[in-house]
């Protein structure tokens, strides 16, 4: 089963596109590491608040990312400006069109 | 500016897998209508939740494929399964990995 994970972080305030350059920046193993999507987006409705949208091959592919040393980088330079608030879903993906 | 819709419903007692099919089944015109993504999940932590993540050329797109003699019939379809609790958030989608 694709596991999918949608979440949302808190960003101080003017911190956002700096967390979104981050979160883009940060791509090049994951594809590699299993990843089928990884969409980042913000909303007009809360200026503060970054969403990420993803979908791996499986929840052990997801959670053996988080190790990478890309992805520890990313991790690391963002959370400076970072409130702590997060919020996370996990999905069971069972279909659909567009992934990979 | 690419559109993204993250969406709930909550389905009645036992309706969900029902729900789910018809959702992936209404699908066959959502490439040319300007879709993206479109993927429908589930969770354990509420099996009376089906979760679509979607995104689209455009805001006018996903609006214009309300529209879509397929998209109606599975609203149709759909509705006596459901509750009428929806929740949805509306994301400008800023990049990421694996969109077509």
């Amino acid at each position: 089963m694709r596991y999918g994970y949608l979440g949302t972080m808190r960003t101080r305030p003017g911190g956002r596109d700096e967390v979104v350059r981050i979160l883009l920046s940060g791509q090049d193993g994951l594809r590699a590491a299993g990843c089928e999507l990884y969409v980042v987006g913000t909303s007009e409705t809360d200026p503060d608040l970054v969403w990420v949208q993803e979908v791996w091959r499986s929840a052990e592919h997801h959670q053996a990312s988080l190790e990478l040393p890309a992805t520890r980088a990313a991790i690391a330079e963002a959370m400076p400006l970072l409130t702590g608030e997060f919020h996370a879903q996990e999905i069971d993906v069972v279909g659909g069109l567009g992934l990979s």
